[in-house]
């Protein structure tokens, strides 16, 4: 997407053809920052502290940190490490283990001394593949938003959470792609955007659709309860972390809170969802493990006690669909199950 | 309460008879500083700039201010102009009006050279009912926590949203004097307190309970449901700046997303009403006027639009029982009328 009239992905490989270089989101939105990431270290470390962030772009970057790993010990027993690494950075979205099981299987077998080639071009591969596949989520979405804004004229007022955006994906967005599409297709949107304590994220959501002119609004992630219940949310649409085989969404905590606002003012609420964070193995959300952070992260004195949950659970009956880059379905394993017969186990 | 090992409450009359000290809430919990009004003007920007706060205190600060307006200028006019303009300073909480309709009723027969006086006679007896019904409330809510706490056994966890705690009462709080009087009878209380975005009163929450030793908990708004879901709250417990007559109840933006998720996971969700805040002529919630606040309370750059609606509304049917000074009932126009026959039109 565009910075300042110039076109970016959220990770991409240097000239040199192996340094990984980040957006760092720790730095948004006050500054525009490019990080150079050259040891699995480095990568592993950028994942953890969220200098990468978003369910599809960890998972991209979890590639692009088993590259590196490779570079410095192509052998199998680095290789396994490598996946342990980075695999244990973040425990609540799937995409990571998503991204390090198809390098694992497109690496295993190949000998040492090609893996790194061979890890770059599949690194490569993913990241093409999470570009398209939320373009896809975006034409799908702008369907809705389309509908939405025909049944009632005027701006369509979407209310997202966190961040699921072109940040949180290689580009386009998840939740944020269909707004972008409706944007340049002339369909008039609106986008209420919570604020997403801790972390801020939705500062990151302003930021991306400042930059691209999406007419927004920040509110404290206590407003939208308010906005839905005054009829000033036409619908929801948030991203996902992982989505349970039953259509429960785990998201950003406070998600769930957003969910029950909308079904009790009967305003929609969309979830997206490209199959690398739909988890086929889990059969319902309560498995879901759910990641707890350092509570410096609230930014208050060290002497206060405080719990910092980063992710809940949205059970599927408050999710009106799913949009995954294979179609909008009903959140149930019967409709997963008919446009994803191959990932089921 | 006490601060430090000394006992104070949030608004007295100084020793030279006419001075009204406060503790300035806008440097809590950082620093506790007492600030001195000497004017009209002083007390109106310390209640409109949340100097003050909380809906029970801020009846009683504008009590006080009248008094310095009429040390200045006792006549009709200036009395009829000093109501104006304290209760222009803050539209959702109605124990504003209710305490400029006191006063007025208590001065407006009475000779304009009396009426310092009896104004300041006038204001201490309010602030002493505020405190006697703070107490009450805390008696009859510790009830609750007692039942709860011999049913389940362990700590009671109790979650609340902003700060109905002491400083936003003359002493002891709304929702809060039930916890501190369970601490004080032993029966073991923990505190899930809400950071409550924008202005973040949760610290002074956590302040206060940290001043008297009750164990508590600061978590972002967003986390609550996820809590409740994993059965980690017994109750929630609020207080409130508005009821209508039907037991809708207006509170702190974000109280709405809280008793939504309560009721999906079957927790209860109270709420500490004294009469003060009970607006009788107003028959339901959606009448209730909604502050919005200057956008620079998010603290955001600038150039971010931002929407900052300071409270809203709870619907009496999520809530489970209202606290008050003359018992604990449904939140009924039937049950209110039951208890507060005077009250009615």
């Amino acid at each position: 997407m565009k910075v300042g009239g110039q076109w970016y992905r959220t990770i991409w490989v240097e000239d040199d053809g192996w340094t990984v270089a980040i957006v760092d989101q720790t730095r948004l939105p006050g500054a525009f920052e490019v990080l150079r990431l050259t040891t699995l270290e480095e990568a592993a470390h950028a994942i953890r502290s969220m200098q990468v962030r978003g369910a599809p772009l960890i998972g991209v970057a979890a590639a692009y940190g088993l590259c590196l790993a490779l570079r410095a010990d192509g052998s199998d027993g680095a290789l396994a490490r490598a996946i342990g690494t980075l695999g244990a950075t973040r425990p609540t979205a799937v995409n990571l283990r998503w991204a390090l099981e198809r390098m694992r299987r497109a690496l295993h077998l190949v000998p040492p001394g090609e893996r790194v080639e061979r890890a770059y071009a599949q690194a490569a591969a993913m990241a093409d593949q999470d570009v398209s596949t939320c373009r896809l989520l975006g034409e799908l979405g702008l369907r809705l938003l389309r509908d939405r804004q025909a049944a009632r004229g005027g701006p369509v007022n979407v209310l997202t959470h966190c961040n699921a955006g072109w940040l949180a994906t290689v580009d386009w967005g998840t939740a944020l792609a269909p707004i972008y599409l409706a944007h340049e297709a002339g369909v008039p949107v609106h986008v209420w955007v919570d604020e997403t304590r801790p972390r801020n994220q939705g500062l990151l959501t302003a930021w991306e659709l400042a930059q691209h002119g999406v007419p927004h609004t920040v509110i404290v992630d206590n407003a939208g309860g308010h906005l839905m219940q005054q009829g000033r949310v036409d619908l929801c649409l948030v991203g996902t972390d992982r989505v349970a085989r039953n259509g429960d969404v785990a998201n950003k905590v406070g998600t769930y809170l957003k969910a029950l606002a909308a079904r009790e003012s009967g305003v929609p609420f969309y979830v997206a969802a490209p199959s690398s964070s739909i988890d086929f193995r889990l059969p319902e959300g309560g498995a879901i493990p759910i990641e707890e952070r350092d509570a410096a992260e609230l930014g208050l004195d060290p002497s206060v006690p405080v719990l910092n949950v980063a992710f809940d659970v949205t059970p599927a009956r408050l999710v009106t669909r799913l949009i995954t880059e294979r179609g909008v379905c009903r959140p149930t394993a019967a409709e997963l199950g008919r446009l994803f017969p191959d990932r089921l186990d």
